[in-house]
């Protein structure tokens, strides 16, 4: 039987990796939730990059580059990780490809990116995400991006989603105590997460912010059906890189 | 206001330490455990030690000495972590020292014996030990031992149940959501802990080594009031070592 686990940060990941081949990194405020609506709203690829200076790199040479430390968008870029802001923007980014660095998101994909699969995920996309894990015959280790390598609520909530999907249909089986926590505290928050969420420690500093806007987007779940995956260094819809029923053939690591 | 934080396990404890001169370890199956029945039932002294080679030191020197590694009684020794059996050798232990040594837990101890004060939890002294901390004007850690690094269910269950007291008091605030997360989880257990953990991978561990006795005495709340306190890298009695009402004024560190 296949297995389904959680991850709650990217400390702990050399602690659970061992055996998984199928990735699915979660950032919900705010990465994995802007990549999933850039894809959605036409933007065609996000380069993920764990440095600001390789974003830099990137944007000298062309490239539109957004980047978010601490929240805040970082001096001498236009975008940050905020989903509200990728649609604003989509219609001058069509077809376009934007590099991306944030302080917890791109980080998790950096070191999840040697697996043959790496998909992202965020309550925008649960449903769509859900459905086609449970097509894929593969063990699912699910990877938060926590806040600064400490345990985040709201990453757990979602990571917790889903692995209560896949678990009730009876086709995956969890042995980690995480995965049984992460269950029961989305079962926990699932009918009022706005509000379960009010103690959260990300949410009261965006909140400080001011970007309640963004956080009610990134909390709303199914508002998109862009499964991102990573391919050969970037993000792409899932749809148009790979056959819906399988895995990619080949995943080459992120490039550095 | 003073502080409650939890800390999952001792992977992540230099996350979480800053600022906390007052922690609790935690490791309910069995370390702590054992350690409150052990000081509860007439023994005077546990001497924690991260090593089997350190606790075969001691037994040499003449020492009793206790050792578990992954749920079994080490080779050359008596005893592993069973409170069972501290409950059934106590007639014939009475007054001494006992040296132990633990997969988990005291580690846990040996890693956070540099802070001015040290006490041991359990299920087991729960109402004792939250009360005492509500007595005391200083921000508390809550260190799970964990299993092997990893989060684990029963520790996050035990220190949510303190924190869930603490705040509770409205003298305590937490900020972390390590610690909002095991205070859920401790109110969707609380009423069925037994049921709530059959799905923990460390009950599951002991089942099959026979241990259900002591996975049930470790899952009983309140059913000693001693609160173990480390005192020159021994644990004793808080009651005999301090007065009830303030910290002790030195805390020597563990010694190697």
């Amino acid at each position: 039987m296949n297995h389904v686990e959680v991850c709650f940060s990217p400390a702990d990941y050399a602690l659970y990796e061992s055996g998984f081949e199928l990735v699915v990194v979660i950032d919900v405020l705010r990465a994995t939730s802007a990549i999933c609506t850039a894809l959605e709203n036409g933007i065609a690829r996000i380069k993920p990059v764990a440095q600001v200076e390789e974003a830099k790199k990137w944007q000298s040479k062309g490239f539109i580059a957004a980047a978010e430390r601490n929240g805040e968008i970082v001096p001498g870029f236009d975008m940050g990780n905020s989903p509200v802001t990728f649609i604003e923007k989509a219609p001058q980014l069509q077809g376009e490809t934007v590099v991306l660095t944030t302080t917890n998101g791109t980080k998790a994909i950096d070191i999840a990116s040697d697996k043959k699969t790496v998909v992202i995920g965020a309550l925008n996309n649960l449903d769509a995400l859900s459905n086609w894990l449970l097509k894929q015959d593969e063990s699912v280790l699910i990877l938060g991006s926590g806040w600064k390598d400490k345990f985040n609520l709201e990453d757990t909530i979602c990571a917790g989603a889903i692995a209560d999907k896949l678990i009730s249909s009876g086709n995956f089986i969890a042995d980690e105590d995480s995965t049984v926590a992460a269950k029961f505290i989305y079962r926990s928050a699932r009918d009022n997460m706005f509000s379960f969420l009010k103690a959260s420690s990300h949410r009261r500093r965006l909140r400080r912010l001011n970007l309640n806007d963004d956080v009610k987007y990134c909390l709303t779940p199914n508002n998109v059906t862009t499964i991102p995956i990573l391919k050969d260094g970037f993000l792409v819809p899932l749809n148009e890189s790979t056959n819906e029923n399988s895995l990619p053939i080949e995943q080459a690591p992120m490039a550095h």
